[in-house]
Parts: C-alpha cells; sequence; structure tokens
C-alpha cells in the first residue's frame, strides 16, 4: 500500500491516509478509530500489526475532501541521511564537473553519507526556496530514499532487507557552491526547503525487487535523468549495513540512497535551476514528486 | 544558573533540574508545580519567562537524592550540529596528521560543519563505546557547545548572542579511521555513543564573554588540551550566521564549536584511546564531562 501523511484545511495537526490507485487520500481514521493515526514512525513501530491494520483499513476508508499532503515522514528521528556519490556514471560526472573538491576518488571506496535535518524536508507541491542559495548554484538530484521499519544496530547484510519499511522519493536540492566551500555538506545541502519528500511511502511488501525500480526526473518536463536502482554502487543492504555498523537505527529513519547521472553540474556549463523551475521526479509504483523553485 | 536533565532510579521519564554550586540537583517541580519540568528544548522555547521561574524556584529547591544526570538535551530538535578545524593550532594538527584526506588549506575558508544524531549522546559518566570502532582509531575532541535559544532563520550577525540560551560541553569522539575513509563525517563521528554531553547548561546571563572560558582536557589525567574560546577561527556570532543563513535554528538546538590542539592524532605517533581511559573535559563555570572507554 501508499501510505501518507495529510493535512486538512483549518485544521490542526497531521494524519496518517492511504494514497488509493486514483491519487485519493483515504481515512484510515473514519474506519479504525481505536488507532491514533497521527504520527508515521509511531505507525511503523507498530511493525506488521499495525501495517496489516491500515491494510484492513484501507480497503474500505472513504476519501479525504481536500486533503493536503505533508511530506510522508515529516520530522524523522534523526536527519534524514543521505548518500553521495553512489551510481558510476553520476560520479564520473561530478569529478569531472570539479565541483568535488577534496576527493581523490571518482568512485568512493566507501559510502559517503550526510544529513539534512527536518527543517529541510517539504512536501509535494511545496516550494523548493531557491533564494536560500546566495550563489546561483541551486541543483537538483532525484533519489530513491528507504524507510527503516524495525530499528537496531549492527544489521547484518542478510538481515537488512526485513529492516525495511518501505520507499519515497527524495529531491537531494543542493546549493552546489556552499556545498564545496564548506567541505562537509550540511550547509550546501540541508537548507530549508531543500529536502522535498513524498508524495507517499511505497510498503516493502509491494516491491519485490527494489532494484527493478527506475528514478526518472524531469526539469520544465525536460528528461534529464533516467537509471534502475540496480546501478547503485553500495546497495540498499550495503548502506543499511554500513550506517547501522555503530548508529542505532530507528524506525521512521530515512536513507536518500543517492542520485544518478543527470544532475545540473554533469552539463558543461552546468545547468543550475531558476526561479520557476519545475522538477518533477518518478519513481515506479511510489508516484510523482514535484516541486518548482520559488 | 546551571539547567541539567536527570532521572531518579526506578523512575521513568526525564526532568529538569538545577546543579547547584556543590554539585548536587536541586528539584524545581517541588517548589513551582504547576511547570511540567520534563523538556529541556520545551522549557528554553518558553524565553525569559520560564528561565526566570526556574531561576526563582531554584533558590528554594530541595537536593534531589540519588540524581542520574543525563545528557542536559537528550533529544534535540535536529542532529547536533558539530564545526570542524575550527582552532589554528588544531587545523594544523590535523593537516598535519595526513587524516585530512581531502583538504587543501590547513585553515578552512569557510566553517565546516557536519552533525550527529541523538544516538549518540550520552551523559556525564556513562561509558563511550570503544568497541563500535574496528577500526582502533578512537579519539577525543574537547570542545564548548553553544545551545541555541530563540530560534530563527536568517540571523544577523549583531543579533546572534540574543539566540544563545546557555553553554554545555561536548566531547566529539571520533573515530579517525573511519573520519577518513567515508571522507563526509557522520559515520566517523556519530556513532552511539560519541556524543557525550554535559553535566549542565550554563545559563549565557551567567557568561559576559564566552571567549574568556577555557576549554580543558585530560586523558588519564594527563592534561592533552588548554586553549581559550577566543583562539576559535570562526567564533559564536559567525557559526550561528552561517549556520542559520538558510536552516531554522529552533529553541535546545546545539552548536559545538570545534577542538583546540592538542587531540590523539596530533601526536606523532597518534595516541589513540583505548578501553579503560579516563577523558575528562572541564570548562569554566559549566562543570566537568567525565567519561570512560568501555
Amino acid at each position: 500500500m501508499r501510505l501518507v501523511t495529510y493535512k486538512r484545511p483549518g485544521n490542526i495537526g497531521e494524519r496518517i491516509g492511504a494514497l488509493d490507485a486514483e491519487g485519493a487520500v483515504r481515512d484510515l481514521a473514519a474506519v479504525d478509530p481505536a488507532v491514533s493515526w497521527d504520527n508515521m514512525p509511531a505507525l511503523i513501530a507498530g511493525g506488521a500489526a499495525m501495517l496489516e491494520r491500515a491494510q484492513a483499513a484501507a480497503l474500505k476508508a472513504p476519501v479525504v475532501p481536500n486533503a493536503i499532503l505533508m511530506a510522508p515522514i515529516p520530522r524523522p528521528p534523526k536527519n534524514v541521511f543521505c548518500v553521495g556519490k553512489n551510481y558510476h556514471e553520476h560520479a564520473k560526472e561530478f569529478a569531472g564537473s570539479g565541483f568535488d573538491g577534496g576527493a581523490k576518488d571518482v568512485v568512493p571506496p566507501f559510502p559517503v553519507v550526510f544529513t539534512k535535518p527536518h527543517t529541510a524536508i517539504i512536501a509535494q507541491g511545496e516550494p523548493i526556496l531557491g533564494d536560500l542559495d546566495p550563489t546561483a548554484g541551486l541543483d537538483y538530484e532525484g533519489e530513491l530514499a528507504v524507510v527503516i521499519g524495525q530499528g537496531g544496530r549492527g544489521i547484518a547484510h542478510a538481515d537488512a532487507m526485513k529492516h525495511v519499511f518501505g520507499y519515497t522519493i527524495v529531491n537531494d536540492v543542493t546549493a552546489r557552491h556552499l556545498q564545496k566551500r564548506h567541505s562537509q555538506w550540511i550547509l550546501g545541502k540541508g537548507l530549508d526547503s531543500f529536502c522535498p519528500m513524498g508524495p507517499a511511502i511505497l510498503t516493502a511488501d509491494e516491491v519485490p525487487d527494489p532494484g527493478a525500480l527506475m528514478v526518472t526526473t524531469w526539469v520544465n518536463g525536460e528528461q534529464r535523468q533516467h537509471a534502475p536502482v540496480s546501478d547503485l554502487i553500495f546497495d540498499i543492504p550495503t548502506l543499511i549495513v554500513a550506517i547501522s555498523a555503530a548508529i542505532t537505527l530507528e524506525p521512521g529513519d530515512v536513507i536518500a540512497t543517492g542520485t544518478p547521472a543527470g544532475v545540473g553540474i554533469g552539463f558543461n556549463p552546468p545547468r543550475f535551476l531558476a526561479k520557476g523551475d519545475v522538477v518533477r521526479i518518478e519513481i515506479t509504483g511510489i508516484g510523482v514528486l514535484e516541486n518548482t523553485v520559488a
């Protein structure tokens, strides 16, 4: 199923719903009011029993009129984990761009992991605040993001996929000049609104092979990125092993797995985003995440 | 005043107290039960009125028997912000160590900012889990940490100090080989237990000049670091301006400002920490943060 977080006009607080095949939000609380459908990490922490309850409720749930989508996890337990240079062709274009100041290797020998705070997270349809980058180097990065289900530390490779609750889309929006000049990346990538996320979490039971998912990104209708998740340098189990080796992962933690080739700095000269540009990212089965630069 | 977060044996939940001059925890709730003294970021968000209330309560508050100190902010709104290479002499020793794989400059031209998740935060007296670094490169970094009071984005330099609620101590524990090989630093610095914090928050009204605070670190009683905060390359207002330029800071956010010279990799050969080593950090007026490598 596809789970979303939404609000309603004039209503305070967020609610969890199901996104149906037509894109309408279904009201789980109307069918199963004994559950407080108000916090995605809490629902995820409820494990298989809570997921089954959501699936059962979705079968009979009425449509929510005027639902406004929020990011599926507006406030993960930790900053969003993100992975840099994790597709071969993108690692090459990044190295060729000259923006990768310090790196000796085109392909990193170990996963490159950084974070974005919850204040960067915005929903499907919300504006990317391009003015927050004063250096005119705004770029997009369409990415598959993994949502952690059962938490843990020292997760074994063979068990890693059992810790995946589902998948969503993240746009790892980047201010390239800030990314370069601050050396560590949070100040170039963690800016307010620089983590569009959504529209929904596609639960893992519907994704037998995440490698088969296609990530496609368009800017103003022009296709820029198009690659299968199987092109990842460090695949999903490897990332979960690397991060959880010494950091306890929690239900609702999010790992954006990296972006394929075709970002703005991959072009010569770079094709940075400008006010009014529309970035649209689609991943098989999850849906479309579209945001406009304000 | 010095504010702490504590628990009591057998009691669930955390409480905010005052740390008196003798190091005893005072029970604010016993004097002013109308306030729920259970969440430091919420107290900080209450602004001057809540601080005055805490100060008034502390004057008459009884001692808490058997209080167990927690980190003053066990769960900040975001991952803890940390600043790398922010003292001249440390920047030199780091460059000289060969551990700074990618850097071209000894002294960074812009602040180098990374994060540690809340799962890394431990209290005064809790063990540092040295075994989580399989590469035998465990190092200490004594640091002054700033606790944000009033939040905001785009904070002006002239206003920055008004956004400081107080100060605490952070040990930016680091697995040097992991820091180097992952390029971005969270996997080498964000490990569980690698962010000892405490013992207390010294409120800003008691610190007319943070530059005069002295940071001193001992390992097994041997002094390793000793420098005034005035030696910072990027001072506190500059860091607040840099981070808040595009990231909304919130009450209770923590910024560890960087470490002076004298860390383990500053020695030739490096003097890494081993099981049983005791790292003790003292900063003027805040107190002592002491943790043993388990």
